[in-house]
C-alpha cells in the first residue's frame, strides 16, 4: 500500500471544519507524517491514524500552520511510552525550537529523536530504505521551504522467460538475474544479464510541493511523471496577483504544472480561509487537468 | 459580568472530546485567557469567543498542555489584523520560545506584545486596572507554576443615608463620600467620612489554582473566601499516591481545600485521559463540598 491520508487542507487561518496542513503517508508498513499544523494529533485521533506507528516526520517550512502541532505530537507519543526512534526532517531552526520547549518542561523523551536539517545545499536524496527513496527540493516561498518526493522504487529487473530458457539458465538462478547478475555457464562462457532481462518497471511516486509560488523551473523536474502530486492552491485564479505577493499559487497554476509535468493525478489544498466552499477550485482545475481531486480531510488517496 | 468560560478541561494527553487546559475570563468589557493548550483557538471558534477581544493572556507554567496553543493564537490574531496591544504573563522562558517561533517565520506582529515574566520573587499583585486586581502565587508542581486570583474590587464606601441626612450633608457630596472624603461644614467643623459610611462591600473573586499537588500552606491563603475556585483533579481519590508522584491532586483533595477555604463554589478539571467519564469526580467531591461543578467545555460559570 502506498497512499496519502489528508489530515488538514487549510492555509494559515484555521476554520472550524478545515485544519492546517498535515498528511500521513502510508508506505507498506511505514507511516510518515508530512507537515504538522496545530491540532494534528487530534486529527489523527479523529481519523484513527495510529500515532505510535509514525516513524518519520517531514516539516516543509517554519510557518506555523505547517509545524505548530509537532511539539504536541512529540510530547504525546513520549507520554504514551514510545521507545522506537523518531526521525524528524526540517529546517535547521526547528531543532532548537523543539529542544527549548522540551527543556523548559523538564521533558526527557522516552525515545531517540534523530533530527536531519534540510538545507538548500543538501537538496537531493534524503534517505533510502528498502524500496523507499525520499528526496527533497526547494520551493518558491517567502522563507526556506522544501517539497518532498516519495518514490517506491522497483529494483528487480524483469526476466524475459523465453530468452532465459533459450540461454538454458536454470530457474534457481532467476532471483540473481533479477538483481542484475550475469550467468556463467559451466564452460565459462558468460550470458550477459541484459540479454535475458529488461530494466525494472517504473516505481510509484508521490510529490508534495508544500507552499510555493508557481515556478516551473524549480518544480517541473520534481513532479515530472509522478503518479500523484500535491500542489497548493491557496487562491482561485482571480487572485493571481495576491497569490504571487504572498508566495502562493492558484488553482489554474497547479493544474498547469500538473499538465506540463505529465502527472497522473493532482491533489489540491491549502485553501485560504476566505473560501467557505472549495468546490470552485475543482471547476477551475479540471478544464486544464481533469484528474484533479480536492485533498479532503480524512480521505486516503492511493498513489 | 464576571464569569469563566471553559475551553479545555483535560490533562496532558488530549482526547477527542476533552481538550487541554484553557479558560476565558470575562470581566465587564475585558476578556482574558488563562492557559492556552493546543487547539485553544479552535475551541474559541467553536464556542464563539471573540479572539480579538482578548487583551491579556496568563500562562501558569510551561507544560505543553497549558501553552502549546499560544503561538498559534498569537499568529492568528496578527494575521487577522489586530492592532491593540496584547499582554502576556508567564514564566520567563515563554518569551524566547514565542520570539524564536516568530523570528524563524519572519513574522512581525501587527500589535505590541507586552510580556511580564512571572517569578517566585515577584508573586503578589500583578496589575490593577479599574475595578480589577489580579495577583499570582506559586503552586506545588514539578516545574515553576503559578495560580492567579482575579478580584473585582468594590471601591465605593457605602453611604448610610440616615446618618448622612442627620449630619445635613448635601446629596451632591455623596459621590465624594463614596470615595472616602470627609465633609467640611460652612462653619469649619468636620464630618468624618466613617461617621456616615460603611466600608465598600466585598468584591467578587475567582481563583485559578493551575496544576498542583494538594498543598494547604501554599494555596489556602489565596483561595480563602473566594466566590469561585478552580482546582485541578487529575485523579480520583484511589490514585492519591500517583497524584502525589506526578505533582497533581485528587477529587477529595480539591474538595477538602475548598471546604477549608470557605469557598463559595468549586470548579474541578484537568482530568486524566484514563477516565472516559468524569461524573465520578463529582461523586467524590460533593460529600465533602456540595457546591462543586465539573468544568465543562463550552460552559460559562458566573463568579
Amino acid at each position: 500500500m502506498f497512499a496519502v491520508t489528508i489530515l488538514g487542507n487549510n492555509s494559515a487561518l484555521p476554520t472550524l471544519d478545515r485544519h492546517p496542513t498535515a498528511q500521513v503517508i502510508t508506505c507498506n508498513d511505514q507511516l510518515m507524517l508530512v507537515d504538522c499544523g496545530e491540532g494534528t494529533q487530534l486529527q489523527m485521533a479523529k481519523y484513527r491514524v495510529r500515532r505510535s506507528r509514525i516513524q518519520r516526520v517531514f516539516i516543509s517550512h517554519l510557518h506555523g500552520d505547517h509545524y505548530f502541532g509537532l511539539i504536541g505530537f512529540i510530547n504525546t507519543i513520549s507520554l504514551l511510552g514510545r521507545t522506537e526512534p523518531l526521525h524528524v526532517y526540517g529546517p535547521p531552526e526547528l531543532l532548537p525550537i523543539l529542544q527549548l520547549q522540551l527543556d523548559v518542561a523538564g521533558t526527557v523523551l522516552n525515545f531517540d529523536m534523530h533530527f536531519t536539517p534540510l538545507t538548500p545545499e543538501g537538496c537531493g536524496l534524503l534517505f533510502r530504505e528498502k524500496d523507499l527513496e525520499v528526496s527533497y527540493f526547494p520551493t518558491d516561498h517567502r522563507i526556506p521551504c522544501y517539497g518532498f518526493r516519495f518514490e517506491l522504487v522497483k529494483r528487480k529487473r524483469r526476466i524475459v522467460p523465453e530468452q532465459a530458457r533459450q540461454y538454458e539458465i536454470p530457474s534457481a538462478f532467476y532471483s540473481k538475474l533479477g538483481e542484475g547478475a550475469d550467468y556463467i555457464r559451466k564452460d565459462g562462457t558468460v550470458v550477459k544479464n541484459d540479454w535475458v532481462t529488461l530494466p525494472p518497471p517504473k516505481g510509484k511516486s508521490y510529490v508534495y510541493c508544500a507552499d510555493t509560488r508557481y515556478n516551473e523551473a524549480l518544480l517541473l523536474p520534481h513532479v515530472n511523471g509522478a503518479d500523484l502530486v500535491y500542489h497548493e492552491t491557496t487562491y482561485l485564479q482571480d487572485q493571481e496577483a495576491r497569490a504571487w505577493d504572498r508566495y502562493h499559487s492558484t488553482s489554474v497554476q497547479a493544474a498547469t504544472l500538473a499538465a506540463k509535468g505529465n502527472v497522473k493525478q493532482l491533489l489540491i489544498g491549502h485553501f485560504s480561509s476566505k473560501y467557505q466552499e472549495v468546490e470552485g477550485f475543482l471547476d477551475e482545475c479540471k478544464p486544464l487537468f481533469a484528474p484533479t481531486d480536492i485533498a479532503r480531510e480524512g480521505v486516503t488517496y492511493l498513489v
